[in-house]
């Protein structure tokens, strides 16, 4: 049984969502047991209104609740009482396997290190987010706001954690792990990706070069690796740009009537479209180099997004993620900064 | 008169997209002149085949051409006889006022250092790109790639040179200034951010805090701020992500017959978006902080990118951006690094 704890009052629709996605979660898988963590008696009422395997969710009660406005810092050192902590403790004394929130990222960040702890000889852990590529496939960004300012070793670091991950977790069999520059060539690059750059060749991965940022989700690339400042333009970028490219389109299908009838009769083409940058389906982004599987899911997630994060938290336990990052980041040289 | 200078053998259209678009420019504007720079004889050939007022355009012979394979210094250095080194030599020698090139960024870039020069007590020069945005104007991003190091002093500078552009050339009164951020709040940002801050704060512009990826495009902003590293990251996956969404959105289209149907009487709605996010309506990037116009053309430029950047290039030199610039660099405190 794989043991998920759950902080039932991270997100924007916790907790209501985060329940209903337990619920979910549970009826998918047999394997699966649940924690959710925060306010017991708003917990046991939320969950009043479903059906569920009573044997396979339990509470953990959890006064406080830490909100996007804490200091992260701050947050985890004085609320011992939020959902949070006190999920992250669980997962600390192996009453849990796995933590999924949707809460402050920064707090979850800072709380899976101080409380979770690293895997042994890991210098940062790092965000990993899931973004769908042109051909139906997925890239693993990572680092993608974790770590602002980065050395050469933590991107080494990323490159095999996100290897492991893409192999155990989405299939693949050799992830070609790119390098984002600003160019292709080998010798292109700022300080820290010419330096990374050989330190990606040494590494046991499948290194496929640079990845200049046009072809980011051309499907070529399963593992994207850059620092968290520059990982963290390209996810916001992503959503950003999304949205403005279909709001510029639709204030136009909405100017004549020719392209407005056009764009009734296209709907089901707009809905797939929909589908397929559907970021629910997928999970959230595992936090990776922690002694731990902890997700982070996205702020706004429903029960469905929930119920996929717990899903990827199973399929990172039963493919033993940690198992294969801990004895590679062994294996690799330590560059002492 | 504007006496502007084309790289004839600069880009993938040339020479014949560079001489229409010289003719074209010259139909547009009465108050420009203009220096063809490459090999003679096939920039005659090319005039030939177009009608213009003959004592506006005239030739500067060069034999060479420097293409993107060459390494910009040593092109720079060792091609003294390139069209691109000629045109340079000519701005430098006040024989021209402005470069248009679509030519190897990389050589533009080092070729306007090491010959024009920079303005007195500029750090680096900056390329900088302009987007169009979700209310229908444009946004400013520098640098977009000249420099993929940078010292915090380095954006202070890009972004009061941006402002004078915008301000001289796109007419808006008090340019929004965005500094690129992973956050946000003030206090948000890697060391380069975080030491950026400040100095926007008591720069002469109007500095309108962090600006998260999320936001490039709102409209919100007039000018971004960033290094060459991430800029050009934005940069190439504007281009590439809103490729990959059409493209995306089009297979979609074409999978089912209503969508289909509905995509053809959609068409005007495509066209209109396609032509909101033309370049080669606003010109080029220009290079600022040299000592006179340098516009760096798209390398795929047609004739039309070429008149409008000859359009940008003159209104430049009318609006006096460099007298602005110099100044403004003077009156700011030098960091010295």
């Amino acid at each position: 049984m794989y043991r998920v704890i759950m902080d039932a009052f991270g997100g924007d629709n916790a907790p209501a969502a985060v329940v209903e996605g337990a619920v979910k979660a549970l009826s998918r898988f047999d394997d699966v047991s649940i924690i959710l963590c925060g306010m017991e008696n708003t917990i046991r009422e939320e969950l009043g209104k479903h059906q569920y395997d009573t044997s396979r969710i339990s509470i953990l009660h959890a006064e406080e609740v830490i909100d996007c406005h804490d200091s992260p810092t701050l947050a985890i050192k004085r609320k011992k009482n939020s959902s949070l902590v006190k999920a992250l403790e669980a997962v600390a004394a192996k009453e849990a396997d796995a933590i999924v929130s949707a809460g402050s990222t920064g707090a979850l960040l800072t709380g899976a290190t101080l409380i979770v702890r690293r895997i042994k000889g890991i210098k940062r852990p790092a965000l990993a987010s899931l973004l769908p590529t042109r051909t139906g496939g997925w890239l693993m960004l990572i680092d993608c706001g974790a770590n602002a300012d980065c050395k050469p070793q933590y991107l080494q670091q990323f490159a095999v954690m996100a290897s492991a991950y893409m192999q155990g977790v989405m299939g693949i069999k050799s992830p070609r792990v790119g390098l984002l520059n600003n160019g292709a060539e080998a010798e292109k690059g700022n300080e820290l990706t010419k330096a990374v750059y050989p330190l990606l060749e040494e590494a046991p991965i499948n290194f496929a070069g640079n990845c200049e940022a046009r072809e980011i989700l051309s499907g070529d690339y399963d593992v994207l690796v850059c620092d968290g400042f520059s990982g963290n333009v390209v996810l916001k970028y992503t959503e950003g740009l999304s949205a403005t490219i279909l709001a510029m389109l639709k204030d136009e299908l909405i100017a004549d009537t020719k392209s407005k009838i056009g764009a009734l009769l296209a709907k089901p083409a707009f809905r797939r479209m929909k589908k397929k940058m559907d970021y629910t389906e997928v999970g959230g982004a595992p936090l990776l180099g922690i002694n731990g599987c902890v997700i982070k899911a996205h702020g706004s997630s429903d029960a469905k997004a929930f119920s996929s994060a717990v899903m990827q938290a199973r399929q990172f336990l039963a493919a033993d993620i940690n198992g294969t990052i801990a004895p590679a980041i062994e294996a690799l040289p330590d560059l002492k900064d």
